[in-house]
């Protein structure tokens, strides 16, 4: 089995059926699934996610999958108190310095899953880490998810010094979310590699049934059996 | 008198005295003060600002200064319901993708500051501006305050360029803080004569009576005096 | 008289009949005209510029107006030999670490405008000064002509920071191209006030009689009516 | 044996014997070696290279080691003349744009590898290359070597991406140059493996014998242990 640890799941809870399956096939794998159930949105009438019917989804698959664990973004305070079924609380890119809520969530017993904003230094990034912390949660993961740079290609440029850097100078696993980076199925496989290969403790990855039918993101994530296929070269 | 808005006062309100000397010694300029009073710091050990203690003091300000109006940002939704004496509400570059706190000032009928995230485009800028007005808020103003740069002079590169696109793009006024784009007096002093040469509709400045002493961002505050010169040097 | 020093003049040297219409219109303004004749370009088969055809051509303006002093851009030390007619070298932002070329003109006795690389910091723009004073020139320009970054508008960003920095550090005056920052007439006239305002010492600016017909960059060249009417704003 | 193509060597060429070590250990590992000979150093008064006494190093090795192709880094046309002992020739970041040494090398048989300037989109590179293949020479290698990013971490950020967009839009093999993007040892081991793992189709790196002495970049220079063991991880 493989050393890297794996978060995998869709961009957005669906449905009860899309996640039973994406469980019972990636099961395997890892026990650690991600699915938005609150979407930030760069765009107000894009898909915001199943927010309270997507909560009871998850409370019925624990159910049946009582070995599963969820990773679940949150983006206001509120949420919080929806939670209990959720085991890792995602605070996302564009809500890194949103102080008030790592300050909540730093009041919790969950772990946290702490993605650098596109636009932040690793300074900052600790600095964030530091909110959580300071309220007795250091329970944190840290997640390099890529970097605006000027760039005419790739989505976000992901910065895997930021990785080894982050390595010797905490206690917290360091991830690399390659999906935003990446941006497309095939970029993301190759972006996936290099950052097994240069060390990550682990990845957050997408992966959906049927992307093309996906409610968000339907590029980046990454087909099942393309998947399976990416973790088996990872592990090989 | 100018044509230039503008919006100016102490990075933080740090007592009655300390702004109502502020305002004395500027309302002849202009009767729009900011004051931070819920302050996002990147460090969770400095100064977070008076919060309701900083209210009542506006509150009291007020009736000493009824045509005075007052810009404060705000961090969390739960602030809203305390914020009435305040005339226009901020969101920093640090929450300018927090969705919830879009939507939540967007059902408000008070005007709203929107600073540009120091890692976002002009894009994303604009789309969160559309998240306030799809509430039925239009009551907006847009704020360039330096961008992320490789830049090793600076603290952040202000990006002119996007005041001109947004002025042609939007019906929005257009401010710059040359504040914390410029980060120390000389180069804030300069950054303001060149923003407003540029053509922007308005500023939001630091000013501080005693900046040596302030409780935060002592080196980027303007000295009053400092400021009163600047001001006479742009309107001649 | 405006204490801003300017070079004005087209983007490229396309005839006697061009550049003697731009000396007649432009000289009360300044005596100090940029235009190409070796012309670096992205694209292998854009115009590359007349070479020593221009070269002539200068020689036999000089020859007409003997107050007039041209700035022009040099690519390759073999066309130092050719140049005894030009008065300033130029030294483009492609070629601003070039170093062979850089000490080549450290030797000449040729003042040199030096212009700061789109990818390069602030210090290695010094230390290629450097390489040009340590041959016994130290007859330098500095120029700050934009930098890449994130942004999604304009062309380059225009690091105003440089300016300042670069004027408190050195003894060299230190001017802005707002023609390459810009990129489109509107945006370089607001760019060139934007810049005096802030301090620059000096402007290098492209103007050409019949912008839409230029052999290169068509579209950041001022037509000479509206460039004049910049210069009158500017010194009002 | 491995797929990835490799050129590797010192920074600069120091002595025979430094080199003939060099080649004694490597050559089971590639035949391709790299040296700088004429060194564009940032600051002038940093090591230079030796010069013609390199060119008459190499020529001696080639005699020892008729096997061995060396590739070299050159700065200036004039010497073109100079080098046919060379049968790679390298343009630096800092040329990529010095379209005159384009054009002469261009016209040459030898092996070209151009390597991305850290300021220089993907487009530029490949109008770059354009400019070589246009004067006939197709025999082209292109190298990522990291970009400027806001980053505080790593000396550049290696763009990834690139090498995905370039394999698939090009007919070149693209190279990574882990050596200049990682800046210390650590980091160019992680990078070579991240890289290998991404895709590339090879590698230029810097190995020296006794990197704390060398005559320039001493911190990114691979010791030959080191070194061998990383190459024996990136085949198993």
């Amino acid at each position: 089995m493989n050393k890297v640890q794996i978060i995998h799941g869709p961009c957005s809870l669906e449905s009860y059926q899309q996640m039973d399956q994406i469980i019972h096939e990636l099961l395997p794998i890892s026990n650690v699934f991600r699915c938005g159930i609150y979407k930030p949105r760069t765009n107000f009438d894009s898909f915001q996610g199943l927010k309270k019917e997507g909560l009871q989804i998850i409370h019925d698959l624990k159910i049946k999958y009582p070995q599963v664990k969820f990773c679940v973004e949150i983006t206001e305070i509120s949420q919080l108190k929806e939670i209990e079924d959720i085991d890792i609380i995602q605070i996302g890119a564009r809500n890194m310095q949103n102080y008030e809520l790592l300050i909540a969530v730093g009041k919790t017993d969950k772990q946290i899953l702490l993605k650098r904003g596109f636009g932040s230094t690793v300074s900052e990034l600790l600095s964030s880490a530091n909110y959580i912390k300071a309220q007795g949660n250091s329970d944190i993961i840290l997640c390099e998810r890529g970097i605006r740079t000027f760039s005419d290609v790739g989505r976000f440029t992901l910065d895997l010094a930021a990785v080894g850097f982050l390595q010797e100078q905490t206690e917290y696993p360091i991830f690399v979310d390659p999906s935003h980076a990446g941006g497309e199925v095939l970029e993301v496989t190759r972006l996936t590699k290099a950052a097994v290969a240069y060390g990550v403790d682990g990845l957050i990855i997408e992966v959906h049934p049927n992307p093309s039918q996906a409610l968000s993101d339907s590029e980046q994530q990454l087909p099942i059996e393309e998947y399976k296929q990416l973790i088996a070269k990872i592990n090989s």
